[in-house]
């Protein structure tokens, strides 16, 4: 009881256009409990601020703490984020411009809320808790839906001029591929991530190839999800197979491009596609990386595959919450 | 003659695979003289160093100074660079692995040699020289008979973990396109390289298409440089008009990726290509780097075609020789 008063905790927020994660972690970052709400982003920036708020304080009341206990919350938001003036600037997948983040909560919370983008989040929890070698040079790249990117250089989170860096995602890598929803062709995310490998998968099963996925969840696949299309791998699906191959090839050359850019000491592989599908895609996304990075430049690079998943976001919001308020 | 005794100059050294150029700079790295030998870079490592010696002590002569007087000397060299050790690890148009440049230099000429990766050298002079606003992070392209590439990071020149950051030239753009001499198909350089823009031509003419170049240069092009393609532009060439066009839309391209991965306030333009045809290409590079960074990231992105040409690696290498000795 006497350590009440004292703001040992902290909370990372890990706002996605689809839930809200709250994790409370102690003084050593280590994780105490977590609360998950949907987002409901069609009620509003208004509305899915007060959930976000009140995720927060649930997490918190889960843990048998009390506001007073905790020293800061960080938030990580997708899209462009301006981390000085806590703005989401634009993250289409909220629908959102121009939203004082951090104005709202701090107004909900009365503690000091921090913000940043969620990949730049991700970046910081895997390098904080991952990567005990404190590599000077890293550059994550985190695919789920879509596919965002992190960078630590010369030992620190970098995200270039306007925070807005680290939109790996969107580098072209075949200027004759697809079209994705950014008006491009071929970037590297509608061609390796999450909704690229869905689409591949329901275009073969309406061209006639056989997949287990139909049995496992009917003709239109109805919520599928990575573990699925994992299972459907496991159990021989060479459909399923040959698309997943596809994608990790085309992140191979995605991450050949970025150590050929930035020579990092190690390229981080993570999200939800990797969490799922790390197994099955991590020896050829290195084999497509090696063969792709320039000659004699892929000296000791390590690509390494994340375990944190979903949790990366809420640990590295919780790191930034420290960091800003030691 | 009282200030003959107080070093107050410095060398710059651009070792190229077909030239070395000298240049001596001042105190306020005001240029003074250069010299250009041919590199003979078949002759051998020691005998192209001892061509380099004889360049730097001719253009020190040519400006009627001593090298009692001259206080360092940078060398620009290109491939991988081992700054710390002062040696050049791989160069493979110089046919050069693990040469101990300084070492060697530094007893032919009796005077601190510090040496760096060309391109890092040419981003390190257009900085000086020509970005007086000193924006914190600048990403440099420097088209040439290949492509390459420098950055400011933070402010200060990023070369990476082993001093390999930059090569920006073996970015993968066209998955499918065209084999490169890396090994991999479609790099940045293999398509829109000065070597990526002759053979075009070259092939366009031998497809029967018509070119004033081989009125200016004959059929077979002997002697083709990129001021005959900006001379038969100038003149109507439609044909030669539009394989710049494409080079220029790849090169724009390849500045997008970079914008979406690094967020710079300055893209940087350079080398020969861009000092013969800036003009020519400039108008679509800027266009095709905007149509292509993710809307909303090009805010405040300039794009600078720089107008040192050749002089960018005499200068960028009087830099590193001053900055090395105050």
């Amino acid at each position: 009881m006497a350590d009440n008063n004292t703001r040992n905790y902290v909370v990372g927020v890990d706002l996605g256009g689809t839930k809200i994660l709250a994790g409370v972690f102690d003084s050593k970052l280590q994780p105490v409990g977590t609360t998950k709400f949907s987002t409901k982003a069609q009620r509003g920036p208004e509305a899915v601020l007060e959930r976000v708020a009140r995720c927060v304080l649930d997490a918190i009341d889960e843990c048998d703490l009390e506001t007073k206990q905790i020293r800061a919350v960080g938030v990580g938001a997708p899209g462009a984020v301006d981390p000085e003036h806590g703005e989401v600037i634009f993250a289409p997948n909220l629908g959102w411009k121009d939203i004082a983040v951090v104005k709202d909560l701090e107004k909900r919370l009365e503690v000091p809320v921090f913000l940043e983008n969620d990949c730049h989040i991700c970046m910081l929890g895997v390098y904080e808790q991952e990567l005990k070698s404190k590599p000077k040079n890293v550059v994550g790249v985190f695919i789920g839906t879509g596919i965002g990117g992190g960078m630590i250089i010369n030992g620190e989170p970098f995200s270039g001029a306007n925070h807005t860096a680290g939109e790996v995602g969107h580098m072209v890598i075949d200027v004759n591929g697809p079209k994705c929803n950014c008006g491009n062709k071929g970037c590297f995310e509608v061609l390796a991530g999450r909704l690229a490998i869905f689409r591949a998968i329901q275009s073969a099963i309406k061209n006639g190839e056989k997949s287990l996925l139909t049995e496992m969840l009917g003709e239109d696949l109805k919520d599928l999800r990575s573990g699925d299309i994992r299972k459907a791998i496991r159990r021989g699906d060479k459909v399923v197979e040959k698309i997943v191959e596809e994608a990790a090839e085309y992140t191979g050359i995605a991450v050949a491009n970025l150590v050929n850019i930035l020579n990092p000491e190690i390229v981080v592989l993570g999200g939800g596609v990797i969490e799922a599908l790390g197994d099955e895609m991590m020896p050829t996304i290195t084999k497509s990386a090696k063969s792709h990075v320039m000659p004699g430049l892929f000296k000791n690079v390590e690509i390494f595959a994340s375990k944190l998943g979903d949790n990366a976001g809420i640990t590295g919001a919780a790191v930034l919450a420290r960091d800003k308020t030691r």
